[in-house]
Order: C-alpha cells, then structure tokens, then sequence
C-alpha cells in the first residue's frame, strides 16, 4: 500500500490527500509534525526521504516521491482514471497554470517557515504577520478568479465539470484563507468551485479536520 | 511564430527561453518591463493576457498560456524532441520535483514583488533583505544539492545525460544566486550541472544578457 508522509494542516499533503481520494487510492498515512519536537520534519530519517524537509512525500512501490503537484502528476500517470489532468495540451497547461498559479505563487510566500523568519528574524508583529498572509492571498487569489471567471472552459470546477489538478490546489489555499480571515467576497467563481467541492466525499476526507493527526 | 512576453532578468521568463532553445522553436520575444512605467506588467493589455501580471505568457496558435513550467509541459507535449521529462512516471515525477523545489520553493519567495514588500512595508534595510535572500537560497539550493548528490539518477545534468525541466530551473535560479553573492561552495553538484549547461549553445543563448531588453 502506498504511504503518505502528511501534516494534517499542510495544504500541499491537502491537495495530495484530495487526489489520492479522488482516484479511489488507499494510502497509510504516517503524521509528520511540523511543530512538535522541534519539527519532526527536520529529523534524519524524515531528510534521507525528503531533503527539503517538507512534506508531502509519497512512497510507492519503492519509488520515494516529492513535491505535492509532481506526485499528483505521478498518480496520474500511473492510475489514468479519471483524470486530473484531461484535455488537449493548451487545456493541460491551463489547469496546470492555474494549480501553479497557486502552488508557486501564493502558499511559498506564507508557509509556515517564512511566517516564522518574519516573526522571529525580522521582528514583525502579529498584525503586520496577518497583512502579509492577508495581501498575498487577496493578489493571489484575485488573479485566480480572473483567470476562471474570464474563461469560458471554467465550468462546475475550475476546469469543466470534473475536478482536476487544479481544484486539488485551490480548495486547501481557501481552507487557509478562510483560516486567516481573509475577506473573499470578491471571488465569486472561486467560492462557487469550492462549494461544489466541499459537497464531494473525496474532497470531506481529505480535510484537515478529518485527518488521524488532527488536533 | 510563438510570441513569447519576457524580461530580460526574471528567471520564470529565463527557464522558458531555455526550454524554447532546447526544442529548436523560434519565438518572437515581447519584452515586458518590469520595472519602467510603473510595472508594464500591470498594464490593462498585458493583464487580459495575464490576470497575475507575471512573466512569461506564452502565445502559441491563438493559445494563451500562463506560468512558466506549465508552458515547458505544453511545450513537450507539443513537441516531444528532445524530451523535456523523459522516462517513466516516476522519473518524471522526479525531474518535476527537482523543478518545483527550485520554482515552488526557493524563486517565489525572493520574487521581486515579495522583496518590494520587504523594503516598502517592512521597512526592512538592505542588510536584511540581502540576509533573506540569501536564507532562502541557502535552505533552498542545499535541498536541491542533497536531492541531486544522493540519487544515482543524476548525470552529467539534473536527470540523466542531457538537460531536462529541472536543468531549465536550476540554471537561472543559480545565476540569481550568483547575482546576489550568495555562497556556492557547498553544491558541488548543483554548479557541476550549472558549468555543463552554460557550455551549451540553448542555455547561452537563453541568459539574461543576450535578450533583446538586456540593459
């Protein structure tokens, strides 16, 4: 059975935890920490599997995987059915540029390492933490309505009326949003996307909430 | 002919040019100024393209695409010689996760947009954004040196004996690094790949100061 090194919290284990359930994949899932024991993530055995000290990793058949959409991208070469990433190449790309619009261009910017760095190495208070978190969120996010909300091949989710890739990425940045106090009203069609999933099973057992490790 | 929106400097941009170079694929380069007239970036006409207003945008048979490795993946599909992700799905998955570790986790965070941020909002002195810079750098390539060291995999480049996404990321992610004096000296292997690509003509004609916009 394939194993999944997950933090209840982390929204890239999230977006991988949602594909897993989507394709109907059991996984064990084996809590890394991220907080407790100085950060379990950061101990000699967790490194040897995942040198950047982050989780998700995946191990499958021997093959020890990084990196939340790389792993997505995995399964689903691996397990075709159904697909997270259908379509023609320009529709490919457009549900991966909207994953990496999110991926790439709002959660690095406030993981919970750069939280820190602000905090304990610049010295910046909570409020001024909270502005950060709340601005990369409302420029991220309001690009990502942009570029569903003008799109004719947006449909139930962000691309057509299956989830793919790109709701995987987009249903945990909200959770932490949400999470955050961030004012969303702005974003119809991201809202919109994220009912429709919050009403999937695949999308409920892979919240944070429901996980083994919850606290 | 494929319309590629650049800059001259920003690495997303950089990793397309090599990639466009490596497939043999004439382009004509738009060049969009991320710093002149406030951000050309930010331009009504350039936001239709690209709601995030980043570089690169790719135009390609009246297709619009956005984020520069979604844009490498289309571009293999389209054109799969030379082979940008070779192998089988887990060789893939581990070139997109050398690539992610570098686009997800080391470039957004020292984005230019994020160190305006730092400085204007902060009020963060040159010091300590050159400390940030480097920090992330630092955590950031060591992960990609372990990923590489310890994985017989790689070869004379990131995966394998020819350049693959992963080369197309780490190279201008290195030559950032290099630009802000950040210490190299522990990655031997990371700057052994570097030295390979550099000597070839996709990866030299790709580099900053070659563009058209180079200042």
């Amino acid at each position: 059975m394939m194993k999944l090194y997950t933090y209840f919290r982390s929204s890239a284990a999230y977006r991988v935890r949602i594909a897993l359930n989507l394709k109907q994949l059991d996984y064990e899932a084996v809590p890394v920490h991220l907080v407790r024991n100085g950060g379990e993530q950061r101990q000699t055995d967790y490194l040897a599997l995942n040198p950047a000290g982050l989780v998700p990793t995946l191990i499958d058949d021997g093959n020890v995987l990084q990196q939340s959409l790389a792993i997505i991208e995995y399964l689903d070469e691996v397990h075709p059915q159904p697909a997270l990433l259908p379509g023609s190449p320009a529709e490919r790309a457009r549900i991966r540029a909207i994953a990496q619009a999110i991926a790439c261009d709002i959660h690095p910017v406030n993981n919970l390492r750069v939280l820190r760095y602000l905090v304990h190495e610049l010295g910046v208070n909570d409020a001024q933490k909270n502005a950060w978190y709340r601005h990369w969120i409302a420029i991220g996010l309001s690009a990502v309505e942009s570029m569903l909300a003008a799109d004719p091949r947006t449909g139930l989710f962000c691309h057509g009326d299956t989830p793919t890739l790109a709701d995987c990425c987009l249903v945990p940045q909200v959770f932490n949003a949400q999470r955050f106090d961030c004012d969303l009203s702005a974003m119809p069609t991201v809202m919109g996307i994220v009912e429709r999933c919050a009403a999937l099973d695949a999308f409920q057992r892979a919240a944070p909430g429901q996980q083994p490790d919850a606290e």
